[in-house]
Order: structure tokens, then C-alpha cells, then sequence
């Protein structure tokens, strides 16, 4: 491993794995596959999307064939719509064209969505292969921790999928330059996130630090895409398939999830849509008796990072509501939400009034006078 | 439990379940439910196919409504072709409008075809839920013993799927009435496998009593089911996941795969493609030396229970060796046969030539002589 490089344990048992992030991973890759014990002689399906093809799968590829593995590329449209059971019947397809084994393995090299798209087909290509992450946006360093893997429906987004942890995942600091800013931004919220819930001082880290991260200066990023990755990893080994702890990583989610919803996919980036619903989780939380300080501190804090913190004016409360009724995690009807009670605390709250809700939705639209 | 109901139990750790088989049972479901802790609140998503629907879905349902749940009922043609991703996206949907949630449940009532797709719609929707296998086939006392659920792929069968245990397997001997006698059959088939894998006895048992067996004949009918799924579910339990072991239950299905599949599904029903299957593995057992009494008693007792023991003229033979070749069995390109040593006794075979299995298939052809 290259000086610099960053590693930490997703402990979960036999199915543990190891999170490399550092700069110059790439070029790494074979010799990783070769120190993981993939088998060299099953073919492996390289998953990855339009955008990031052309930049990154030739390093990829060429440090895969040096060390003696056959490698078939399969690309996907970029973009959330390619999480759909169509593509996974076409990636299917692929491996079975390419000769894929059960002991094979299947690669992500992209974002969120190669990510999530590409394990539900390692989870699911004869029931479950080998899968390894190799993110490429900020956003990612969330999806690649905790093996959650799913496409998604016309009705529901993430409704079809698995568990399948990943054999490692490999950080390679150098893709994330090639970045959108608005890409940046964006996982930079989910990154907050992870402090928000977890690690207060982790967020005056950020806080002091922005500059440097919306710099993708590589020293402080790899550092918080290290403690992101951190904190994610110590929540999902005590609560693998989300029996409870783990519900507190949605924090702003309900909202979040929602507002992508009513907006319709691509108008806002998934970490704008949890930034607005940071906020909104933080203002649930003086409804409950907390500090009212914890929302002003989650609003300036995203601001700083360049994120949108308001309800864009032409979206409808009443369809906003409506589409957190259907949100999956309102098991059997009851309205939950994760609150902070401080910055770096939450709690799951199970008995949170519709009309609440409401109200803090209304509240956060765009013009809005705040009251 | 109704007097003469045989149970046995699954082992496979925390997710260990029982299989209960008797008449009426059908009738009794909704208590079962409320005994397995099944949650009331959430409501149940019940998969069934368009043969079986008036046939058995009322009765279900009723049961389960005098026990206070909440069933919506989604039907798909009966056949094969509904083990697709086209039906797994229209039953997610149906979950979905049916408000299923993370505690729900989905229950399979059918054959194989509806219990190996609704298994995968419980096993990926929201990442995995409750799951109630009540099969209505002989043949799915294979298919509901073991958590291997799929769907099929244009290019391979069973090709996408995952392991999902269900909460119970529940077996009413009375819906086997109403199936076609080609089907029982078929059903017998795999049964017959089963003691050829692993159990003597179990086959001379159904040699005596094939024509009860043929009759439907509940008391000899359930014992027989009874011992089927119990082989399965010993050796399953031993390798649940088919590292090694498991691969035996394979006998016959090399073969027997490529006829179904170079025949175009639905001409050979699955039972008598692995009839053929089995004395094909079985004559390779002569070519490692061992006795060739094995494949005459194999093909007689076949024979017996009225199916099929030679290949249908019209198939091609290089067709059939190349469908194996695909086949999944063949890891890293090797041949892998399950061969009976003795009747009741197997060995995996991974050095299989495959010049000795074009012998086989040329020799099983109908109308050939043999030698
Ligand atoms: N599985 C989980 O636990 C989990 C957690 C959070 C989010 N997610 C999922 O992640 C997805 C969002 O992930 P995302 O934000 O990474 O989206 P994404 O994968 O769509 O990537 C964002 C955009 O950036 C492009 N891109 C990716 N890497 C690039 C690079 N290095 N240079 C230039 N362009 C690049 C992509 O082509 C895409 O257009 C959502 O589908 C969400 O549901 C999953
Ligand atoms: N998951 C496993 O471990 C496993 C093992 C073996 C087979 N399988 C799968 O099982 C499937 C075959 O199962 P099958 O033979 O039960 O097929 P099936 O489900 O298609 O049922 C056979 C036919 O009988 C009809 N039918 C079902 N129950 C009936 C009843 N009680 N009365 C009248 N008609 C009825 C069905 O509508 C269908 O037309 C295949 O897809 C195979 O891949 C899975
Ligand atoms: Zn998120
Ligand atoms: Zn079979």
C-alpha cells in the first residue's frame, strides 16, 4: 500500500472487509485482487457508467490484466434511472456472456448508483457472487459501507434488493477530481451527515475544514471520507440488517427521500434532498423540546458547504407529504423520524404528529418567512 | 395440528423451519401464522398462479382472515415463463400497493414456479421479508426445502436469484389431487431422486409402493413427501450455501437441464427431463467402473412410475453438449457429474470427459440400440 493510504475494518464478523482510501489506488488494483485471493481464473464483469468509463476503467482494467485477470467491461447509462431491473437483466446478461462462475467476481467502479446497481448483481448472479467497490464520488463513500445493494422500482426507490458486503472497497483519492462541483457539494452533505448522527466533533472538523474539502484538498478529504466511512462502519456492525441502530443513518432522509421524489429524479441531487431534510430533522427537534440552536448550526453548516437548505417554491407540501406516508420506513403507519438532541446525537423517534410534519414542511419552502 | 400430520425441521440454525404435511392443512393456516409470530399488522402479499387460484387461494384466504390478517392475492399465469424479472417487477408492485412493509409477509401457493418467484420477491423485497412456502406440487417439496429461490434469465435458468429460508413450509396432501397425472409423475421423479442420492431403503420403499404412490394414496403420499423433504433438508443443512455437498442433490439435473433447455421449456416437464438425467448419470457411473445393475434399476423404477428414459429423437446432440457446457455446475470450465456408486450412494465427479457424456447422450437417444 502506497505511503498515506488510509485503512479501516468493516467488522462484521466472517463477513468483514477492509476500506482502502489514499491517492494512486487504481494502478493498485491487481495486486489487491491477488493479496484478497479472488481466483484469477474465474472471469470478472467490470461494472461501471458513461461518465466515469472513459476516465478511470483503462487504469482499472490494465492493473487487473497485469496481474492476470480477465476482465469484461459492461457500461451503463450514468445517472439514477439506470437502477432498474432492466439493467440488471442486461448485466446478467453480460456475465453469462463473459462466462462469469460462481467463483467470479463483479466490480463497481462509479458512484452511488454503479455501486448499488452493481452489488444487487453480485448478490443475485447465481445467487451471489463476489463484489468489490471501487467508489468514485464522495456520495459513495456511504453506499460502499454496509452492503446495501438495490435497483428501483417505478413506485419506490431502493425497494428491490440485498444485503451483499463487499470483499474490500478501494478509495482512490485521484478520481474524485474529475468531480462536478455540484457532485462535490453533494456528498459532501452526506458526509456532515455521518457527524451529524454520530460525532459532533467530526462536524466542527468539517466546519473548520471546508475550504479544504470543497478543495478536495487530498489530505483533509482523505481524512473524512476516512471518519465518514468510520462511522458508518461502527453503526452497521452493530446492527448489519437494520433492526434498529442502523435507521439512524437516514437522518433527513424522510424528508430527503421525498422531496427526490416529488421533484422528480435529477432535479435534486440526492445529498441537496438530505441537506433540506438535515434541516428539517434539526427543527423537529425544538418541536420536541431541544435546543434550538441544533437547527440553526445544521442550516449554517450546509450553507457553508454551498447547499440548497429550502424547499424549491414550485414543489407541493400536500405530494411532499403524501410521498413520506409511502417511505418504507413508516413499518406499520406510525410517522418515525431520526431527531438530533444535539449536534452529533440522535434518537429514533417513533411518535412524531403528521401535523408536525407538516408544519416544518411548510416552513421550509423557498420564501418562506421564517418564523 | 390435525391427527397424521407428519412434521420435521429444517436445521439450518436461527433460520431453522418446519415442514408440516397432512390433509386439511390448507384450513388450518391462519392458526399456524398466529403460532409462528407472524405479525397481524402487517399485511400478507399471497403469490399464487392462474391453475391454482380457484382452486385453493379461497380457502387460504378465509383462514387467514378468521385469524385477523390482511391478504391481498396476486396471480401470474401458470408456467415457467412466470419466473421472469417482468413478474418479479409486477408483484413488487403489488406488494407496494398493498402497503407491505418490512414485517410483512409473502407466501408461495403452487409448484415450483410460484415458490421459487415469490421466494425472491420475499428475498429482495425492501432487502428481505417474511416468507411462507405452501406448495400444491410434488415436485416442490424439492423447491421449498432448502431457501434457493430465482427467477430465469433469456440465457439461463435460475440464473438470478438468492437464499431465502422460509418461516414454515406448509404441505396440504389434499391440493395434490387436483394435479394432472403427467405432473405427479414428474413429481415422483425427483422424489426417487432423492433416495437414489442418499438413501437405499427409501428407494426399495417406493418401488413397492409405486402404485399407491401414482394413487395418491395419503398415507403412502405423505410418507414419501415426508422422506424426500427430510433428505434434502439433511443435506442441505449440512451445506446450505453449496460449497461441496449440496451439488449431490444435482443428480441428474446436468443433463437434465440442457434437454429442457434445447427442447424449449415446456415441452419436457423438469421431472422427466432429470428421469432421463438420472440414468444418464447413472450409466456414467459404469464408465467409472462401477456396477451396471445401478443403471438398470435406475431406468426400470423409472420406468415403473411411467416416465421418460431416453432423449426425444428430434433433439440435437451437439445442442444438448453445448447447453451443458453453459451449464453453471461446469466451474472454470471443468465437467462436473453428480454418479451414483451404488443405489442410494453418490460421489461429485469433477473429471468427467466429456467425450464419455457425448457417449451417454448419443446412447440415450430414443430409438437407438443399446449396446
Ligand atoms: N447503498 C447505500 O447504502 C446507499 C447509501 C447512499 C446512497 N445510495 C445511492 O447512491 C446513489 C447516489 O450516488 P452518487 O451520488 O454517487 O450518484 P451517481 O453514481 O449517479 O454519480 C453522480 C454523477 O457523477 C458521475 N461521476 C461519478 N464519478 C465521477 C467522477 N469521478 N468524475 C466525474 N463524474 C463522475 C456519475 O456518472 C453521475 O453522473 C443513489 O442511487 C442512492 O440511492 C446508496
Ligand atoms: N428452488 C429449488 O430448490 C428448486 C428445486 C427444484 C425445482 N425448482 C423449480 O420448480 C419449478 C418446477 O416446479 P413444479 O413442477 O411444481 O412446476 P409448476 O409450479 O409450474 O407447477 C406445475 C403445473 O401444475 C399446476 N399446478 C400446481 N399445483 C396444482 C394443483 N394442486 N392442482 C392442479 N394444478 C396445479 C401449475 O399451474 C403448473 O401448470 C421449476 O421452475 C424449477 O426450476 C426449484
Ligand atoms: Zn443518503
Ligand atoms: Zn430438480
Amino acid at each position: 500500500m502506497a505511503g498515506g493510504t488510509r485503512e479501516l475494518t468493516v467488522d462484521l464478523g466472517e463477513r468483514s472487509y477492509p476500506i482502502y482510501i489514499g491517492t494512486g489506488l487504481l494502478a493498485q488494483a491487481g495486486s489487491l485482487f491477488l493479496k484478497h485471493g479472488l481466483p484469477v481464473k474465474s472471469p470478472i464483469l467490470l461494472v461501471t457508467d458513461s461518465s466515469v468509463v472513459d476516465l478511470y476503467a483503462d487504469k482499472l482494467e490494465e492493473s487487473l490484466a497485469a496481474a492476470g485477470y480477465k476482465v469484461t467491461t459492461a457500461v451503463v447509462p450514468s445517472g439514477e434511472t439506470s437502477k432498474s431491473l432492466e439493467m440488471l437483466d442486461e448485466l446478467i446478461g453480460a456475465g453469462l456472456e463473459a462466462g462469469l462462475d460462481r467463483k467470479s467476481t463483479v466490480i463497481a467502479l462509479g458512484g452511488g448508483v454503479v455501486g448499488d446497481l452493481a452489488g444487487f448483481v453480485a448478490a443475485s448472479y447465481m445467487r451471489g457472487v463476489r463484489f468489490v467497490q471501487i467508489p468514485t464520488t464522495i456520495q459513495a463513500h456511504d453506499s460502499s459501507v454496509g452492503g446495501k445493494v438495490a435497483v428501483n422500482h417505478r413506485l419506490a426507490k431502493n425497494i428491490i434488493g440485498a444485503f451483499h458486503q463487499p470483499e474490500f472497497v478501494l478509495y482512490d483519492l485521484d478520481t474524485i477530481l474529475s468531480l462536478p462541483m455540484r457532485e462535490v457539494r453533494a456528498g459532501l452533505s452526506e458526509l456532515v451527515k455521518q457527524g451529524l448522527l454520530w460525532d459532533g466533533e467530526f462536524v466542527r472538523w468539517c466546519d473548520e475544514h471546508a475550504e479544504q474539502l470543497l478543495a478536495l484538498e487530498p489530505e483533509a478529504l482523505g481524512y473524512a471520507l476516512y471518519e465518514g466511512c468510520n462511522i458508518k462502519a461502527i453503526v452497521v456492525s452493530k446492527d448489519e440488517r437494520e433492526n434498529d441502530l442502523r435507521a439512524i443513518l437516514n437522518l433527513g432522509h424522510t424528508i430527503g427521500h421525498a422531496l427526490e421524489a416529488v421533484a422528480g429524479y435529477g432535479e435534486l441531487l440526492h445529498g441537496e434532498a438530505i441537506a433540506i431534510g438535515m434541516v428539517g430533522a434539526a427543527r423537529l427537534a425544538a418541536k420536541f423540546g431541544y435546543d434550538e440552536r441544533i437547527a440553526e448550526e445544521t442550516e449554517r453548516l450546509h450553507v457553508k458547504f454551498g447547499l440548497p437548505v429550502r424547499i424549491p417554491s414550485h414543489l407541493d407540501t400536500d405530494e411532499i407529504m403524501s410521498a413520506m406516508m409511502h417511505d418504507k420506513k413508516f413499518a406499520e403507519g406510525k410517522m418515525v423520524f431520526i431527531v438530533p438532541t444535539d449536534i452529533g446525537r440522535v434518537e429514533i423517534r417513533k411518535d412524531v404528529p403528521s401535523s408536525w410534519v407538516k408544519e416544518i414542511v411548510e416552513g421550509l419552502r423557498e420564501g418562506t418567512r421564517q418564523a
